[in-house]
């Protein structure tokens, strides 16, 4: 062989999360010493889905560590639309509250329109609210969506620089593949963006140098959709039938091609825990640099 | 030769605008009898930028042959932005107006990102409110941007389905190239965005199917950039030296590979303008709609 291959990253979001934690305390603590308070995130959590139970625990822990205060508003799983916005309007209201969120899934009963709109877009920590989309899309100022911008810190923290890569995303959610792509192009990548529809998907995706794979299907993505030596993201997390945690990507075989892969868990999942945290950071010391203008 | 090459179809605008012209008219009718009153569309001309003046009156023409009201607002080219936003304000609250739109572009002094958020999103016909950006995204009821909304009328007309096919949209402007993008996802296409930092463009944007061209670079785009067979739709409009109007695309050279394109004049233009007249009479349904409950 004539030259060595260089072996495949794996892009963990520890050392990341870690010198985020310390950036997120030291402003925690300034914001604390200019305002006498510390920002509060408030999570909604409607009945008692176990997956929704544990993210928003997680939530709650990870805001306090970082010196937050947070509170959990548990509402039975048979509260009215009606209730659930008097309460949101309630949290709109309190100048305690930076930011909030609302743990979905939502009961059936919920239009999911309407509750898009019920979180101030100042507080909106999620970056749910259509406003917030669109000041996202035209490069305004603005939240960004958790999980995609979770996937852009940690390319970044490892030397990703996705401009004038050719740039694939999987998947067209509201809640990742949308945002993704917007933030690419932000990034100056060239995107393509695929989803149930694209014939011949492995066609088209293997053509990425940077591949990011948000279809919420478990093992899509084999070798076969990977160019050599591309940067494949996996914002899949699945629990299979043994209770193993996986993503949509099948590590194995695409490690043996990519030149940087994340692993599922504890990749993206963290990541997105921390951007809620920068978020609600923000939130604060935006609504406190507004109350001193 | 083993088959016949079947004939490049030109995607003249007449056909669809006279069309869309005859359902507006109706609508137009239908509105005034049950309300007693006709659209209106206000355009407010700030200065008195040539092309400006051209396509106001343009603008204005049209809403009246079709039956509607309408008001060019003319503002000297020195007035202060607080002056044109106390105009648009009182246009806002002036119950008898249905569509603003405030021709672009604007004396410097204005603050872009302030300016998209006078025209209140219900009047918003031009469709550049930062929630209506949003709602076209998530694919909520919205207006629709009008140069990309009359590219997907025309091609439907035509009978060009977008679903499973492969778009390419050349450029990533607010106003064309990231609507149109969101359009075609909307549509299912599998969607490639390239702009300025795209490296090797022809080489992306020969696997189109499906190109849009809105680079705003008068002859950009020749046979080389254009796949075998594909439907190409030029954005771009330039006025040569010699007076000439022109496009993005080099027509004589794509017209040899392409199977269907878009003049320059009398495809795209010609769909913008339209597009905006229905725009406002969907304005003034939805307000008589939303007075009626």
């Amino acid at each position: 062989m004539l030259f060595k291959i260089p072996p495949m990253k794996t892009l963990l979001a520890k050392p990341v999360v870690d010198g985020m934690k310390k950036n997120l305390s030291s402003r925690i603590a300034n914001f604390h010493q200019h305002s006498g308070r510390v920002p509060k995130l408030a999570v909604v959590l409607v009945g008692d889905h176990p997956a929704s139970v544990i993210y928003t625990t997680k939530k709650g822990h990870t805001a306090v560590e970082l010196g937050m205060k947070h509170e959990t508003i548990k509402l039975a799983a048979s509260a009215s639309p009606q209730e659930v916005h008097e309460k949101i309007k309630f949290l709109n209201q309190d100048p305690s509250v930076d930011g909030i969120l609302i743990q979905r899934p939502l009961p059936s009963g919920f239009s999911e329109e309407e509750v898009l709109y019920w979180v101030s877009p100042e507080k909106d920590v999620d970056a749910f609210h259509p406003e917030n989309t669109g000041r996202l899309v035209l490069g305004l100022p603005c939240f960004k969506p958790c999980t995609p911008a979770g996937v852009m810190k940690l390319l970044d923290h490892y030397g990703i620089n996705p401009s004038g890569k050719i740039a694939c995303v999987i998947g067209r959610s509201s809640i990742v593949g949308k945002p993704m792509a917007a933030l690419l192009l932000q990034a100056n990548a060239t995107v393509i963006q695929c989803h149930s529809k694209t014939p011949h998907l492995p066609s088209v995706t293997s053509q990425a140098e940077l591949l990011i794979v948000a279809a919420g299907k478990a093992g899509l993505v084999d070798a076969s959709y990977v160019r050599e030596g591309a940067i494949v993201v996996d914002v899949g997390i699945h629990r299979t039938t043994e209770g193993k945690i996986c993503g949509d990507v099948v590590f194995d075989s695409v490690a043996k091609k990519a030149s940087a892969l994340t692993p599922v868990p504890g990749s993206v999942g963290p990541m997105t825990i921390i951007m809620l945290m920068e978020n609600t950071v923000w939130a604060a010391e935006r609504r406190e640099a507004a109350r001193a203008r």
